[in-house]
């Protein structure tokens, strides 16, 4: 009979949003006025339209699949060349990154676990916290973790505290790690690194022979032009960096689906007898065997969000977003909380009034302000004591949240909606 | 530094693809005239459009994120209900299969590897010779097996011999083994397997307590209804069989990416303690934790397949093929070859004459019939001896092929291409 993969069985069951589900419903089925006033504002879901130039590929796409002349079957199982060369160009101008360095595919989420296919276990693995769980998650099914301990991190995974006193930016690690995860611009603090601090770290991974694997899925939230928009803006970073990055909130492709990794020919790994050998062969193999590329009207909405007219809608798209999060942090700030993020990031990272809890502060904006967030710590449990709240909501709606959060709190937030716009 | 997955270095380089590549483009640098005459008849993609059906799906899914009101972001990480709700209809009306059994992908080759992360290492591993090379590609890249041996299979799986003895159709195994691959209707062989023949597989599972990871992507081509056109069509195969399926032969999606894997409720393994637990809720969490489900379009066009003109246009579709795969077949005896497959498949399957090896066949089809198919040892080195020819191809197409193993073997085709029609 077939051993299992007992792994599985080490994390524990999915809680987060079901039980966000669980408690808003509890409230809708007690308070028959809660429906209506109900704001969403916990998920990181895109809620505008995909850009026309995106809808018009869309269609052309269709037209294409539809005449036997122009139909499209199998593609490079790592993207067209063009929409390559497209996202090359849009990304990486002048940083040397090449299209065969670019791997299509349906996602950052996806791809943050196919990377571990191909590191070894035994490797030594860093993650922040509080972070995006599925770095952790695909960790412990990979079978590279012990158990969950009652601090409620996994054992065998380096935790990079994410903290206040740090500006949710984690310290160096102390340790010797192999591979380490870092997010920037954050999610789900909102968090982004300055281009001193992640030339710190380049320069400790290249020190200390470690690989970095960057989520830039939040890149083109960046609006500092000082600021890193991608790892290989750091010299030398295309020695030690694999970069996820998405179109999912920047183009609204969250529904359509598409990401890709960078993963420069120089990066190297070991082999179990001491060797450096590239990594980009075995990564380029990964996606020949297991993969037979994104779906073509995917590919050509992907590229038309780098044509002239796309780039100017995803700014649109985006100044929306960064817009809301910028008016919820204001908001916030004037309601007397304590906030990070919000300026280059759709998140708010909100620190929960007098001692309460994550879902204790969930369940008081639930009640009393018709305001669903995400509990920090469902982040991990250095994520305990926040709350997250996006900027992926309707401008209206964002402005309401700001005045509930005013009349909550007893200041009026209402000013700093107007100060910020 | 990161220690890398050094099961990559036991997989050769890619071979067959580019391999044929390089032979048919050193023919056409030595020969001006074969460019116009080339038809290529290896790769197993389909050549007509998108049904229509699908095509308008496409579009209206296109509008549908064009508007805010109707936008979709997010997906279920399994797929949409109402998607998978119409191939349960479509394909598994009467057997008990329920939509939170399906689970929907980007194809069936993601799914062939995605399989195994449920599944620990240590397993004994039967998988067919020659057979679709994914199977084992993708245990080798997991770890689940040795090296490559001199006899062309890699230690650790035990190979099912498909041969012309058993009409390619593996028997069952001697050796305990805990996971089988099979594969009907076959690639590349064309094979179908009978009832009574999956009925002893799906009993030698239950009595050996194994699992079968059935792959139908060719279902479609089953014409025959006392044949199975999925696995669980056999009593209690609910127990013991994983199914993959796919839309990319039937409805033509090779190039737009759906299909679904089964796993049924009563599907079990077991735990490194021996207890007997569950496939499906580790199943159903591997593609929460892997996945953000299948692009929104793609879904709709999935749908689509299965409205009232959609199955039309489809089987519309699938009778082009396999008329094609027919008339093929018909052709290859007419010209004095022993032929297999291309009656409820898309592929036929010849055995090389006068002792010539695949590529040998493979050089003499290329220089003097101006064809190209694919090397039987391409597929395992079962697969030695035959080359597979796709019946994916315009009917022009094929009835020059025909017309042309008439003429290059002495024999006259062409009037077995009239009979096949």
């Amino acid at each position: 009979m077939p051993l299992l993969n007992e792994h599985y069985r080490k994390l524990p069951g999915q809680y987060l949003f079901p039980e966000i589900e669980r408690r808003v419903n509890e409230r809708l089925a007690a308070d028959a006025d809660l429906a209506p006033r109900l704001i969403r504002a916990g998920i990181g879901d895109v809620t505008e339209p995909l850009p026309p130039a995106c809808v018009q590929a869309l269609h052309d796409a269709a037209e294409e699949m539809a005449r036997r002349e122009s139909f499209r079957g199998y593609g490079p199982s790592s993207g067209h060349l063009f929409v390559r060369e497209a996202i090359v160009a849009g990304e990486y101008a002048g940083l040397g990154i090449e299209a065969s360095e670019l791997f299509l595919s349906d996602g950052s989420k996806g791809d943050a676990g196919h990377a571990l296919e191909v590191f070894a276990a035994g490797n030594r693995v860093g993650i922040a916290d509080p972070v995006y769980p599925v770095y952790v998650d695909t960790n412990v099914l990979a079978g590279r973790t012990g158990g969950l301990a009652s601090n409620g991190l996994f054992d065998g995974l380096a935790p990079l505290a994410a903290t206040e006193s740090n500006g949710f930016v984690p310290d160096l690690p102390s340790q010797p790690l192999d591979l380490v995860y870092l997010c920037f611009p954050n999610n789900p603090t909102g968090a982004m690194i300055d281009r001193a601090g992640l030339e710190r770290w380049v320069r400790w991974a290249l020190d200390h022979d470690a690989v970095i694997l960057y989520d830039g899925a939040y890149a083109d939230y960046v609006s500092d032009p000082d600021l890193p928009r991608t790892i290989y803006e750091i010299p030398d970073a295309r020695r030690c960096a694999m970069e996820f990055r998405s179109l999912s909130k920047s183009a609204g492709f969250t529904g359509l689906r598409c990401g890709w990794t960078v993963c420069p020919r120089e990066l190297e790994g070991r082999l179990p007898d001491g060797t450096r050998t590239a990594v980009h062969p075995m990564w380029s193999r990964r996606w020949a065997t297991r993969s037979n590329g994104v779906s073509w009207p995917v590919q050509r909405a992907a590229a038309a969000a780098y044509s002239d007219s796309g780039r100017e809608q995803v700014r649109s798209l985006i100044d929306l977003y960064r817009g809301n999060a910028r008016i919820l942090r204001e908001g916030s700030l004037a309601a007397g909380l304590r906030v990070w993020g919000g300026v280059h990031a759709p998140y708010v990272w909100i620190a929960c009034p007098e001692g309460l809890t994550s879902w204790g502060f969930f369940d008081r904006l639930l009640e009393e302000a018709a305001v669903v967030v995400t509990p920090g710590c469902g982040f991990g449990p250095g994520g305990e004591g926040y709350v997250r709240i996006s900027g992926f909501n309707s401008r209206e709606n964002v402005e309401a949240i700001v005045e509930r959060l005013g009349e909550l709190l007893g200041t009026s937030a209402a000013t700093a909606a107007e100060r910020a716009c």
